[in-house]
């Protein structure tokens, strides 16, 4: 579905909707480019580029619903500049939508993405598991700039328990729980797209635990989405308490879960992450 | 890759690698078939059709390593027969390969499925969750036919803690939590696609902790794994404890998560599951 190109990117716009700004192509295909803004050690925030695979499919005039499952599979590094995004629609029914995504600058997939789009209708409802009792996040010191690295710096993070280690090197964590309030900085609306980038922002629980830095990235993220839009949209720019756990770190992969909570302590998605780590 | 038609499958073949069997077809597609012993109440047993979908990426000669990732979207009902399953190779490097899988029946994608495969190496290792304290399996009863479905009589289950809710219609559960010894009936050698087929073996959530049955359906099971094929190996056939958990029902969803033990207490596998419910 080819539509005519958009005006540039307004200078006023957020610089989290410019980062997952897309163009459209002929062929339906879209067209990104990454944001210095969020740009990572090397290349871009992953989180970044998995809210723009969400993204792509947003946009979509077929799209029904809102997105229930996403899972981001990082084919390979994304070097700064151009990419393209491929969707494909796998199966539609009058409730339910599933999609694939594909990112790929050149010859070389970067992203290898699915989706379950879905109506959300109102259920029997119960959250299982409980939000912890933290402080405020109006108590709690700004994270100052964080390695040098540019992403971090979007972010008003505050943590309420657990943090980086190796940075000021006392020694390993016993675990790696880590709660923390983040919101967007300069503050914006709540919505999937940087949900989905939240979900990836609690930093990988390596470096969490242990007092070493090592290589490490993100092979595949898993998100289940348990908000509807107008909930989402309710939160306005209020901070979000991301709870984040390593479960297991062994033979190069770890894995780690995560939960985030609105302050008045509804869940709003959960997720799942395999990390890539060296030694 | 077209490879000559196999012989008809072996009578003494296990019933697991029977249900799980492909045959190549021109233009690389894979042939394969529902199997009436993990029949569920309608079409096959989910995690059967998970564990299919990666057997199509371990029988590739391309194949890399061991799998670290597996997302399945079941994109619509499996029917009863036969089904044909489409591989694309997404990215390779020297330690890590993604792929992508499609189930179709007809011109309908019923699976749309991607995964990660690494070549794993010792690291540091830690394993951060604690595996809890149940009594041994043989000292536990074994659980008999529930509700007349074919495929857990292919399991050899004894539940530890929490089970079936709604079945003897005492009241809800306060919690989802089940802990549960499970193993291939008759005893078949752990590998990736019998612990893939596990992580879908514990039934939605909504059944342990609500005393009242509603339709349901897995729709998306995210698998991490934590062993490389010798550890699985060296499992053998004894039974893994599996531990499951809701962590919210809200809009026609529900969000569970899951970890597989070994008896020895290695963790082997952790997931994330998403499921509809109707009411």
């Amino acid at each position: 579905m080819f539509q005519p190109q958009r005006e540039p990117l307004s200078p006023e716009m957020h610089i989290f909707d410019r980062a997952i700004a897309l163009k459209p192509q002929p062929d339906g295909i879209w067209q990104g480019h990454t944001s210095t803004d969020y740009a990572n050690m090397i290349g871009p925030f992953g989180g970044m580029t998995a809210a723009t695979a969400l993204q792509a499919l947003l946009i979509q005039p077929e799209r029904l619903g809102d997105p229930v499952a996403l899972t981001v599979n990082f084919a390979g590094p994304v070097r700064d500049g151009a990419f393209e995004v491929r969707v494909r629609m796998m199966r539609s029914s009058r409730t339910t939508q599933h999609w694939s995504v594909e990112i790929v600058q050149g010859d070389d997939c970067v992203i290898n993405a699915i989706a379950v789009f879905a109506l959300r209708r109102p259920t029997w409802s119960e959250t299982e598991i409980v939000m912890p009792e933290v402080a405020p996040a109006d108590t709690l010191p700004l994270v100052g700039n964080m390695m040098g690295v540019s992403w971090p710096q979007c972010y008003d993070m505050r943590f309420a328990r657990g943090g980086l280690r190796g940075v000021d090197g006392t020694g390993d964590n016993p675990d790696s729980l880590t709660q923390l309030w983040i919101n967007d900085k300069p503050p914006r609306a709540l919505d999937f797209a940087s949900l989905t980038a939240i979900c990836d922002a609690f930093f990988p629980r390596l470096f969490s635990r242990r007092a070493q830095m090592v290589p490490i990235g993100t092979i595949s993220l898993n998100i289940h989405f348990h908000a509807d839009a107008a909930t989402l949209a309710q939160q306005g720019s209020a901070p979000v308490l991301g709870v984040a756990q390593g479960q297991i770190y062994n033979l190069g992969f770890s894995d780690q879960v995560a939960q985030v909570w609105s302050a008045q302590g509804q869940l709003l998605a959960t997720s799942q992450q395999a990390v890539w780590f060296k030694e």
